[in-house]
């Protein structure tokens, strides 16, 4: 995967400096993709944590100061701060730079950052499904991307030549890219990631209220799939707070229908109809081998 | 691990030769708990199977014929065939012999195994924390259980000898062991293992109901958590309805919590209440922490 043509940006400003962040940041220069990469974070421990482990070049507090005279800029915080940091970035953008971000929403991405921004730059929003429940820049590594698809969701209009060059991005580190509309995205994504994400988190809260005795044994013999769920409930609060709050609508559509879905197996199991159970479960084994058949296991 | 000793168990008869009978039976002769281990299974198929593998040393559809002459008789069938097959075992059970199973409820194994077994036989059961997503002779492996939980709960008065040679076994074959009463066992695992499956099973049955269009796209992204899901939904369809038709009481409770749980959390998400999705998303955190110490991550 490396790259030994021209980086597809010379300058790159990563606003947020977690996870995904710190992972861009080393992939973008380990693969040649970008030749400066400068970081902005609200924490200035996270700053210094970046600096010292020497992902990027320069590492500064204030988002305005680090976009000034970059070619491309990533939005790496929690969607939540998308409009705030649009608004404070938006008077330092070079003209003719392209701004992305990594949200696992795109509606609300382009509402927040989208009217912003100041004409003369290209917004092509983008998600890759890529991460671990692992935060911070010291949890970031460049290969996170790799082989890991990136969907990206140009509003329509949006300059082909910017689509181009985000594309370039995501491929220069790894992934393999989709182009699909934001609506779309935010739809398949709430039953992909948002909805197991809301299921885990509420089951391993459910365990975490039960009475100290029987919480220690559920965690010495967790073994049995709750371990699967606390590894998914472990990622980061504010993250998540701010996909649930941003895209409500999908979210709240899929959760009606699983526990529909639910209801009618709670029903099955305390009327003891075996048969309903025992075709549900095999129905699902389907579902399992198109994901092996699509090479996604 | 590999045993040096003289073999727990001469003679072990495993009934029912899927993913945990088979792994049983390798581990058996591999670590050198048994001499001798046969196996009867209903399906020909499976009989002739693990011949061909050459993991047991007889094997036939007639699970009275295979226990004669056996010092100890596991059964690995699902947990609804156990009543049938106690019945058809107990004539021709040994004096002496120990009977145990390797069923995922407890309850429900005392409740069908025990009143069926002739005096003179010690009825010890088991559950092994163990397993795969695959099915069938061909998917077992004889380091299954290593660092594996075993969870023996022996019914008030039973032998202790008998239960000391069921540890032995369980500890022969790489497991730890805990010793504990069946209602408490099938409590814990409603809820480590039990719930989850069922979650998985709904959420993936979901995903099944999609128009067809929308289905293709979650099989493509599903790395996002949803993959996951799949895999624990990919189990055994007839073992599985066998858990929750036979621990209804305990998974009815702790769903009843869970639904509650999900329902506050689905109303934090409509009513955009960000301070209580952080609190609860924070809150669980704290549950990975517990299993990471517990060294069970």
């Amino acid at each position: 995967m490396t790259e030994t043509s021209a980086p597809v940006f010379d300058r790159v400003a990563i606003v947020g400096i977690g996870l995904i962040g710190s992972s861009l940041a080393r992939a973008l220069r380990q693969y040649g993709v970008a030749r400066v990469v400068v970081c902005a974070d609200r924490s200035e421990a996270a700053c210094a944590k970046a600096l010292d482990l020497g992902i990027v070049d320069e590492a500064m507090v204030d988002p305005g100061a680090a976009v000034r005279g970059a070619d491309a800029v990533i939005l790496c915080t929690p969607v939540g701060a998308y409009a705030a940091v649009a608004e404070t970035i938006a008077p330092h953008l070079k003209p003719g730079a392209v701004i992305s971000d990594v949200g696992s929403v795109k509606q609300a991405a382009v509402r927040d950052i989208g009217p912003v921004l100041p004409g003369g730059v290209h917004f092509v929003p983008a998600h890759p499904v890529a991460g671990t429940e692992h935060s911070g820049p010291e949890a970031g590594f460049a290969e996170l991307f790799q082989g890991r698809w990136c969907i990206v969701t140009p509003p329509p209009g949006t300059d082909a030549a910017a689509v181009q060059r985000v594309t370039a991005l995501w491929s220069g580190v790894g992934s393999r890219v989709e182009v699909m509309e934001p609506s779309r995205h935010d739809r398949i994504l709430a039953i992909t990631s948002h909805l197991p994400h809301l299921i885990a988190y509420t089951i391993v809260g459910t365990a975490a209220d039960l009475e100290e005795e029987t919480k220690s044994a559920v965690i010495q013999f967790s073994a049995g799939g709750f371990r699967d769920f606390t590894r998914i409930a472990a990622s980061d609060p504010i993250m998540w707070r701010d996909i649930f709050l941003n895209n409500r609508e999908a979210v709240l559509e899929i959760l009606q229908r699983f526990t529909e879905d639910l209801t009618a197996l709670q029903r099955a199991i305390r009327w003891g109809e075996g048969e309903v159970l025992e075709e549900h479960f095999t129905k699902t084994r389907a579902i399992r081998r198109g994901i092996i058949d699509a090479r996604q296991a």
